[in-house]
């Protein structure tokens, strides 16, 4: 089932679990959208209506009403402020809670996953006091970069970050950003945006031993501001190596990154969401571009999966690069999914659900 | 005169130097666009074209016809290509040349002046192996970061300087960035940008000692990227601090910094472009933004000639900030006729020109 | 006093009205806004906040408590939905109102101005129910077809009207059309506006007698469209002749169109708001355009209350041009202020008030 | 084979004939871009690279080389200035050319088609003097029109038609529109599109009997405009019609246009690039919008095939809609790649050829 699904998280939530392998078509629950079907409310404009759920309509349900419909897997765009009792309350309730909200991010007990970087916090579960359980997916801004560095730092040991963004107008969400005040434009802020990539990180490319997070210390120092694109949040980086290295070094990082790959993972068969190259490294002098590299990612299911990256410019210590993830696929909803298909291999949920 | 009247920067300078209290109303030449009369190549949409100049035709002359012409200074908005050879043949044949090419930028004869911060440099044309002679004025994207690191020198002494900018469609002239490269989009690549940013931030803000340009060692990292704003550079700013320092401290620092204003320098008047504060602190949580900023300065004769810088951020030693300036005002035809003006100011010319 | 300050209009409303020499800065109202200064809320980011005003606070006030202030003249940018009463409440405690909104526009006893076309109508106001008066202005589109129109109609006699419009973003306010609605876009519907072309105009170009409005009897046809830019809106106009004429006539109709003009009306002086040449012909073969033609108007004071029309053709009875003219200015605040000034200069406000 | 691959509109074509199942894959030609890949030019930045094309190189060939390779079917993107001569040459020299180039659309011998209104114009490659022949393609504004049109024509005996245009980025190609022309701007005026739209729509709605072109008499007056949009152009229509008719009839009308559907053809297949429903008739308020609609056509192949309609309203005589079609597929390459599939099938071709 699928929370928020009126928002533009949503919605790309909608469009990555309509036909999904392993989870049955969702319910789809809103507040002030609810009695209105997915497609009256539709505002993905480049992408079409998922046509299994166009005209499901969306519901206004409590904790309760959803336990009680026998919900096992819930997929949460709820907006922050909401998402953090009632997920909370969902997870007592036994529903396994994955969630795009930030709500839940940082505590103690709940793992903030990447599923190439840090799959093994998903053990975390198990010793969560609910029920069900909570997993959190990165800030949209956050996954763009640790994606990029998480292959870097066994190689380069970096001993600090420096992070400017160009996020997309998308990562407001509908109706986000007026057109007035960013046509012609560049807004320098985004409230907490700049806090959560320095945390995030740090949670996510650190270590889950003895029951415990333990943030790598890697200070991240980030700017994050919003310009004019629809979606894909480029970021321009520079690290500090504690380990020079040479740039095929780094290239040949980067490429040889496929910690999920089935071959990597002893495992069968591929994460259906999962991309076959997390990370791609663009040799042309002009990218990665949003409009040419924010749906990176094959196979199909994994389009906007892959993190972009190009420019590498190696200067005694300083490695400088630029990357770009799609802020609402591998930034959102597709981290969940993702999040989700992990559980369940790794038989943290018990069998398929909705 | 004006070389290059018909670019985006040129015709910066015709709308600075139609009726300027010091300079006649310029000659305007061009190669392409001989001719024609400037109100009908007119590009800058948004502003007025210059009554006095509206008539005023492109003409088309070398060196030797300029010189044979009298003119005693000469504007400079050629590309960089021609600019190298055009403007030093100009300067053996007697004329000031005050440039915002980049050819000359780093020779060791030719200074690259802000007035406010390195004006000291200009005795350096006493020395120049011409009997006139050639003045630079920084990059674009170099002058709203040194005027902002300027009066932070002193009190940070700062070790190393991180820079991501977000840069204007203008910076690329006219016809420029196709819209099809640009609309939707962010483009992480501008040639020759970063390098220009780094090696101008060391002469600007260094020393001019026994006949001797003394860059300043600073590192300075850049990323340069294109966005869809028209006119004003954004720039995000970390430095690391050599001597640690509160914000209001820097803020002070920037708020008092006037080293032009007539009583710093014991002067009767003010220079007529030359802003009353060259660096305005902006309290606003999203400020600066290029719609809003980029026509700072007062008087009018000096709008767009002043730096904005706001969100600053202090952390232990990482100082971070955003800075935002004009890129064809201060950073283009405002940077220099403000530098001819200090010449002629200190008797470096020898008497009012064209 | 201006009513509805905080918005875009509103904005607008208080630039003009800085420094007006008529009317004493206004007292600034506003519902949500209540309590922030101007300059704080202030959303015209191109344009410098009033100096006057920035420092002045909104209020929240009742018809009654305005009226007790001795209020005699309001400047209304109330959403329409909230004008209709308190306008009328207000005109019937004695003040005069020039109002933007649309609610009252086609009252029968309600005149809808544009001096340049129809000043007497402003006579309806003695024969009005209220102590005090409702003048209104008409809507964004409609000013700008009716003002390129209404030299014409002695001229061609037109039959019918064939209109299409390029609105910018500033015409649905701020927030207004939210950026991922338009970016890359342009969305074919304005609820309600085409029917307000349709109507307004009759209006406006019909007569006055014996106590009634005569519409003028000439059907438009519109199609309306909301396109990226952020002021001015651009109309594709073909009109059907009833009679002949040559392109330099109609050129001429235009050009001499100068009904306010001192020497036309037998007046000393000229209303301060009023352009030259209200209407702008323009020759080039790419004209008019919004960024270009927005601000048309001299003197400065009438920035902006300029129609720029161009590209005209004419061909068997079809007679085609492009309109353009600033949404917020002479298709709102600047149209009141001006209609306020003809008042006033008619008598039919009886002194000088705020 | 292509001609002019390297532009916009030769791009398109490369998409549609990569693997297309009657035409082998093509042989590029281009003039400036001799030498390069396909891959390494490729601007079309929000469409993927076709498989098999991306490392075919641009070749440049004289029309003697293309015809000594035994080509039999060329698509002509040519630049229009080139197109004239070139085109005529390849005719002469026995190859099928089927053109995008205005060059020879008015021609008296040369058929310009949209398959499902006047396929049967391609006959009059029969009487064409050369050994091999050219059939051309409309004007990419005129194709969103005259489909909008046809299924209207029998209903309503239109009498007059005026259009304006919203035409998006793509319709100039690259690097085409200056970013800043278009950014915060629109341009009022395209070279020659308004007299191609009146007199491409009169031969395309015509007849072709007794070996002439008939053209059906009916003016259109057309404004044309560009805006910011990247792909799909916009046009508000209004005609007068000669018999009235509600609108559930139009709509009807439009819903039924199914002229290529096999059933309707008395074929055994339906051709490939073929829309299942060539007019959409959108019910929504605010429909059709380029970022929404541009890719309309099902099934896969035709994608952007599909002309979308709405926001019809009926009033007396004037019948007044919204049309929106992809200028560069329906209204260019795949308006040809149709074309040359009909053509093949009605047996004028004599075979399967590159």
């Amino acid at each position: 089932m699928l929370l928020g699904a009126s928002g533009w998280i949503g919605q790309h939530f909608a469009r990555l679990l309509d036909d999904h392998p392993y989870f049955d078509s969702p319910i789809l629950t809103g507040a002030t959208s609810a009695g209105k079907s997915l497609g009256e409310l539709w505002q993905l404009a480049d992408q079409p209506v998922p046509q299994g759920l166009a005209e499901s309509k969306i519901e206004r349900l409590t904790p309760a009403e959803i336990a009680r419909r026998g919900v096992e897997v819930a997929f949460s765009a709820l907006p922050s402020g909401e998402a953090g009792a009632f997920e909370a309350e969902l997870a007592r309730r036994g529903v396994a809670v994955f969630s795009n909200a930030s709500a839940h991010r940082m505590d103690p007990q709940v793992p903030l996953v990447i599923p190439e970087i840090n799959g093994d916090h998903l053990d975390a579960i198990e010793r969560q006091p609910w029920e069900g359980s909570i997993v959190t997916n990165s800030n949209c801004s956050t996954a763009g970069l640790v994606l990029a560095l998480a292959p870097l730092v066994p190689l380069l040991r970096p001993k600090e970050v420096f992070v400017a963004t160009y996020q997309a107008l998308s990562g407001a969400g509908y109706p986000g950003v007026p057109s007035l005040s960013i046509e012609d434009n560049v807004l320098p802020f985004i409230a907490e945006e700049e806090e959560k990539m320095e945390r995030e990180t740090a949670k996510i490319l650190g270590g889950f031993r003895g029951g415990r997070f333990r943030p790598l210390s890697l200070p991240v120092s980030a700017h994050c501001a919003r310009v004019g694109s629809r979606e894909g949040h480029l970021e321009a980086v520079t690290l500090k190596a504690g380990t020079p290295a040479k740039a095929s070094e780094i290239v040949r990082a980067w490429e040889d990154f496929q910690p999920l790959s089935p071959r990597a993972r002893g495992d069968r068969e591929t994460l259906p969401t999962a991309p076959d190259h997390p990370v791609v490294y663009r040799r042309e002098v002009d990218r990665p571009q949003p409009i040419r590299d924010r749906w990176a990612g094959t196979p199909a299911r994994a389009r906007g999966m892959a993190v972009s990256v190009g420019r590498l410019r190696v200067d005694r210590e300083h490695v400088r690069f630029f990357t770009l993830s799609h802020n609402a696929v591998r930034g959102g909803a597709g981290g969940s999914v993702l999040n989700a298909e992990l559980a369940l291999r790794k038989g943290l949920l018990g069998g398929r659900r909705r």
